[in-house]
């Protein structure tokens, strides 16, 4: 009943991010890849923020989907495409620092659906602050040869 | 009870648009403001896309996200800060086509507590097709020098 | 590719309402079936209510999600289920008043996922207040025998 | 600046959900009540069933928010009412089972505005089973005599 997860998955998904322009966009690199657990991270850059000086939510967003999502398709089968349905992202702090460290992670896995969980992270002076939490539920894609990875 | 909502809101939305770095980043331009509802608009490059070639969700709520926060701000009173402090978004569509349009508008406006609504449309070949949805909650915030505008 | 809807759905909606129990217990009448539109009304009673007199937020999520749901499942084929996903209320006013009613409607109906939204009033002196909002996520489920209506 | 947290918090929490009538309709039993983190359990009953036999998710939301509340409610000064602004649950597997346990806990406590997090198992033959998660935004209420507790 259960399908063969990818063994290959850790492949899988690095070539997936690496097929993201926006991740290269906002200088976005992927720091850890673990079955079901993926760490994002974004250095700040002025470009990047909104009319505070803190990175803008779309950009802790944009880490933080990409992070639930590749946590979401390193245990799916192999061929599978991976298709964000929604995500509610909490804003805890501003999120001022030298690094925004995204942190994705699997809650249940199905054979259709996955929800994920992820935190986002300022690095502040060496110390981690806590600045947004994401909530969301990703779909496993069978036989659209449009939406594979 | 009720404060003065500002007067120059219009002239404080733009200003403050005009100061989000990201949004320049990203392409955004400001084309719609009313009293409680805004349009921001995104032409389509392929340095915002995912890996399916369709723009990253991330991009779709950066634009999202912006225009419920100035829905919100323009019927704030002058001088207060907007801060978002959650939203949901629900993609409906693959975010493919010419150009992104994203109009938020006020649901409730509180003196604390404004929530906003929005939605996210591609332009494909002249017709608009609905792509993404989101709900949020947004904070006016006061007697904070470093959360103005 | 696209399914027959069932043409007997306001029977199956009604049939799948009666049988939810929760319905009967909190004394919740079906008062509209539409394709894609459901309403939901809830007379007030004191022992539906959390510790300042108004009707608890539990109760209005459960107009709210049978609401969406049943509109949901009124465009699915003859057999399938229906399994809500994930929901997100926001609460806009304190639920006080006569009566509450909730109306649910389809945003986007896919083959598998189903996107609703929905709205919550209270009746108060005849003149209906808006007390909350939701957005939601359904699932079409096939052949799951357990999972029917 | 920072307010005294209330010593007697337990005592209030307590205080407050025993003047929640739809605890007592439901059957629920506030099981823990600590700084920052409440459970909440009910046993599951015919009668709080949707369609399928589960417990619907209105009743396991109705759980989900008050402990929510309460998680939230027992890190405020005394006198403070407690106001949930929204909630979002993922529905993880179906309500089934003897007994439905809710835990909320803070996860960041601000001056007005605390967002927690939640999650509710069922005992099935003495073992539990996630079947739902909640994140949450509350807000703390001053000087409003019909919002305390």
């Amino acid at each position: 009943m259960a399908e063969q997860r990818n063994p290959d998955f850790e492949q899988a998904v690095r070539a997936s991010f690496a097929a993201q322009p926006l991740m290269a966009t906002i200088g976005a690199r992927l720091t850890r890849v673990a079955a079901g657990e993926i760490e994002i991270r974004v250095p700040f850059r002025p470009d990047l923020t909104q009319q505070h000086g803190f990175l803008h939510a779309g950009v802790v967003t944009s880490a933080l989907d990409s992070a639930c999502g590749y946590a979401a398709f390193s245990l799916m089968p192999a061929g599978a495409g991976v298709l964000t349905l929604e995500f509610k992202t909490n804003l805890l702090a501003p999120a001022r620092g030298q690094e925004l460290i995204a942190r994705g992670r699997v809650v249940r896995a199905g054979r259709t659906i996955t929800v994920c969980q992820a935190e986002a992270s300022m690095v502040v002076d060496g110390a981690e602050k806590s600045v947004a939490t994401m909530l969301t539920t990703i779909m496993t894609v069978r036989d659209r040869p449009d939406i594979v990875g």
